[in-house]
């Protein structure tokens, strides 16, 4: 099955992040595979320290600038995108988490069609992508959507994103 | 700050999961509070293990009766609402998670009036509320609203509910 999480609100990652730990708690091998981030954000600190999950981040300790990536950005993206398929193909793994993927498309760091590749492939694994502005193909070859929409939030009143909540 | 993941979408829980992660990665404390729950699922058999975290689960091992709830049924939701009071009382939480409190409020296990007061109370704690069905004072008083949008559930294609994916 793939999932897909998407949408403006807050919940994308870690509902991906509950979800590998839904799967750790019965004992089932997770695969966390980060697009655009080079960061030990607090739940990578705390889940790499065990053995049934890897991670992998792909990206520059900066934040890609949108209107221009640079020749690094699109090579970790390429970099993500054959790391996926090779833990895919693995079959060592009961969730695969390809975290922002969304975005990284979206941004054309990475063409959809090789979005749509990894969906295609053979697994047993759940499938989980996360990122705003999931494309419409994608959508429509996913099991399960689910946008994440932003109600209301306390960055609008001028709250900082604070550790340990926003990263 | 309160935050309420609400909406049919699947990712409310685990988004909440997700972030006591994140928090426990900051070496920070968290309180998990389950209202109808009384199951050890995946993220529950994972987290006993640790000890900056402590869990409390409210309910009974049959799910409520929608149409006749039992007298225990509102004794557990009862002792819930205490149990986050004196947990957001006791100041030693960084992030207190009230899992379900929408959901057992629209069933009127507790009354909204309580699940407001515990919205009112002093803390430094980060609250979240989870649970379809948030009604609108709790809206309305919320920092924070993400609605978990379903836009399409494999359920609907009849695939049944799966140990450490949905549960």
């Amino acid at each position: 099955m793939v999932q897909i999480y998407t949408g403006n609100g807050k919940g994308k990652t870690t509902a991906a992040i509950g979800l590998a730990i839904r799967t750790l708690g019965r004992g089932n091998k997770v695969c966390l595979i980060q697009l655009m981030k080079n960061a030990a954000f607090g739940e990578i600190l705390f889940l790499k320290n065990f053995s049934n999950i890897d991670i992998f981040q792909f990206g520059t300790k900066e934040f890609v600038n949108l209107k221009t990536p640079t020749k690094t950005d699109f090579e970790e993206a390429e970099k993500a995108f054959q790391k996926t398929k090779d833990a895919i193909n693995s079959k060592k793994y009961d969730l695969i988490i390809i975290d922002e993927i969304n975005v990284a498309v979206s941004w054309k760091l990475l063409p959809v069609e090789k979005q749509l590749e990894l969906m295609e492939l053979t697994t047993n694994a759940e499938i989980v992508m996360t990122g705003r502005h999931a494309s419409k193909e994608v959508l429509a070859k996913a099991d399960l959507v689910t946008e994440m929409k932003e109600i209301k939030h306390y960055f609008a009143k001028g709250i900082p994103a604070r550790k340990g909540i926003e990263f």
